[in-house]
């Protein structure tokens, strides 16, 4: 690996920090190119914008704009949650080939699908976004629920 | 049904022939419930906004703002071209139960992955959504490439 995996997912975690700090949903993200450029960063803004579809991922390749398809191939996505359903298919429609999370022990989502479309999944099981997570969680369920689309 | 698929298909395709006039990605969607309330509408914002994430079925939800997850769990998006993996996620995340689109023709999305799911999923093969759909290929083969994250 020419960039650091624990690198990655510090900018990931600062930006699920900056989530929490704005009164938000703390799962931040960052799309890192093989060389170390870092081509998007961005994190859950359901609570800021009203959004129902910025989840950290999404909001990354959101504020990386737009590529052309052959740019996220050789892409990591770091995350510091297990990617929910839309997230992993947002992964899959560019051809990103490699996901690393901070930890799944607050959500697990379609890590099957995934590993299914042949991607490469790495678990960081990382302190600190287990933490800020679970701490979000504890202090609001139901925003948390909404967020997944749970009742 | 108490609400007729084609009326739901007659809201999304309004919706791409819009993004098509706008000199966007014809693809539109519309999320009905049951009784057949719109509760969002909406189309591909790629070129309007510059937007990775923004297709028809996502840029609806986006639209349809921030919802209680048992809302989603009785209602049908209908979109105007086979949902891409990130539209097929982001359907999964809310529990959407059931899918109808206008063709897959022009485009074969994550239908498998749907099915795998148990989602409902319905093809109504519809004229003007697949001529639509071709004709703005045809025109910029490249524009489509790019929102399918291809080279």
């Amino acid at each position: 690996m020419a960039f650091d995996d624990a690198k990655g997912m510090q900018i990931a975690f600062e930006e699920a920090q900056k989530g929490y700090e704005e009164g938000g949903i703390p799962i931040g993200a960052a799309l890192v190119a093989e060389d170390g450029t870092v081509l998007g960063r961005g994190h859950n803004m359901r609570f800021q914008k009203g959004s129902a579809t910025l989840h950290g991922e999404t909001s990354c390749l959101e504020n990386a704009g737009r590529l052309n398809g052959k740019v996220y191939k050789n892409c990591t996505m770091y995350t510091t949650l297990s990617p929910c359903p839309m997230c992993t298919g947002a992964c899959l429609l560019y051809g990103i080939k490699r996901v690393v999370m901070g930890e799944n022990t607050n959500f697990v989502g379609a890590e099957e699908w995934l590993k299914h479309e042949g991607v490469e999944l790495v678990n960081l099981d990382h302190q600190g976004c287990k933490d800020l997570m679970k701490k979000f969680i504890d202090e609001r369920p139901e925003d948390w629920n909404e967020d997944i689309g749970e009742e």
